[in-house]
């Protein structure tokens, strides 16, 4: 059983998400809830933990998973960065890394596979360190959901080493930089469709260590992540969720405008990483 | 009559090129072919201008474009920066503005539309004054494909200003100095999805001049560009083609790689600008 500490969760849209998982989830799932509202649930769907305001619901939801009573934290109806903030406070020993990210899982259709995709949301324009710290996170996720050794590509729009490409140059830098890391193959610059399409592999005669076969993408800033991660949903048909990572648990931060479809997929990938 | 200039065409790929531009096309269109290697066509494929190395190949054709010969450009077999350095001499008079840039033409599948790209290809890390040019560019190249009064979304991760974020600044900066420009609707920071999907912009409630119904969209970064474009064509079925503007004639640089289909693109959007 696993079981989701939700912060603000006493609202019709994440009524809407727990009804949704209870009725798709096969394996078995329990919501505790955190809310200054009155309860719109009732015990069959929640267990509802009554709240003074929006502070003490984020004090006591965090609480609830810092003390190892939840293993997913979801973000209800509440403000990103207040959440944010309490989950960051060194008493609940909750940050395990030093920089958290965003990760995505890209399920494709019709069989085209899926692959990880990072970061879109967190960081805007990772430095040489902070890169780093993204790749040892994602490179912990695919661990966690079963890909042993993930093929992990860092993208740039040049294929080789261009000192006048930025992206390139930040790829080269964090590929030697993490050479030796052991499980996993990691390597840039590389655009997406030498990283993701065996085809376009075959068709340049491209030689390297990733060939259209990535299990990640680590984008090289927040602009390229976010109209990539965009145009995959928009126009490739494809279902993406995401959480933060670089905690002891994964968190889920869905926003209002998301569709109840995208937070349940963003629930399941953290269920995956449990 | 459309008569294209070829700088290095004497060679398979451009030939395979030729012939389905001349099966495919309904508007009549006519090669002129440089080249120093030996005529691998015939006088019903293409005029042949033998030159004697790759240096009076690209000054040949380029001239041939200047003296009003020829509408359209095309790179053949030759190095790229060779066509560029040629064509870019005062002498020739056809660099008419102050920045080159990238605009592909993105043709979804199943009615979703199409809309221009830029700069995918170019520059590299636009400043505010390049920004500037390049929408001028393709605000210019929408006006002459027939799209009389372009809408131009500047993308950025961000849907609002973010002083954290550069792409929001610089897409804030722009639509400021441009906000006069007559015969377009320019406006940034927006996200892909703002910017093309009217579902998008009714679920988040989105109130702007960009209502899901951009005409143009403009990356901040090549990064992005580069990814969006393959991402389009990878997994959104998308037919695209790209041509270099700024120029008194568009110029398509095709890369040995690219398929014929993509050439044809790419040359077909040529043909629409002139």
């Amino acid at each position: 059983m696993i079981t989701i500490s939700v912060a603000g969760g006493s609202q019709p849209e994440i009524l809407a998400l727990v009804k949704k998982a209870k009725a798709q989830f096969s394996q078995p799932v329990k919501f505790v809830v955190f809310d200054s509202n009155e309860n719109i649930g009732n015990d069959e769907l929640w267990e509802y933990k009554q709240c003074h305001d929006e502070q003490d619901v984020v004090q006591q939801a965090v609480s609830y998973v810092a003390e190892g009573k939840a293993q997913i934290l979801l973000k209800g109806i509440i403000q990103t960065h207040t959440l944010l903030k309490e989950l960051l406070k060194k008493e609940h020993g909750l940050k395990t890394q030093s920089v958290l990210s965003h990760v995505a899982m890209v399920d494709l259709p019709n069989d085209q596979g899926s692959f990880l995709l990072t970061d879109c949301a967190m960081n805007i324009a990772p430095t040489k360190e902070s890169m780093i710290e993204i790749v040892k996170n994602v490179r912990t996720v695919a661990h966690k959901i079963g890909i042993t050794h993930p093929k992990i590509a860092l993208l740039s729009a040049a294929e080789n080493f261009n000192p006048k490409m930025p992206s390139s140059v930040l790829a080269t830098e964090v590929t030697e930089e993490l050479a030796n890391l052991e499980e996993s193959t990691i390597f840039g610059p590389i655009s997406l469709d030498l990283a993701l399409s065996k085809e376009s592999v075959e068709h340049k005669r491209y030689e390297g260590p990733i060939q259209g076969d990535a299990d990640v993408i680590v984008v090289p800033a927040i602009d390229a992540g976010n109209s990539l991660y965009k145009s995959l949903t928009l126009f490739g048909g494809a279902k993406v969720g995401g959480t933060i990572v670089g905690t002891k648990v994964p968190v889920v931060l869905t926003s209002r405008s998301d569709s109840t479809d995208s937070k349940l997929h963003s629930l399941e990938f953290a269920m995956k990483q449990v």
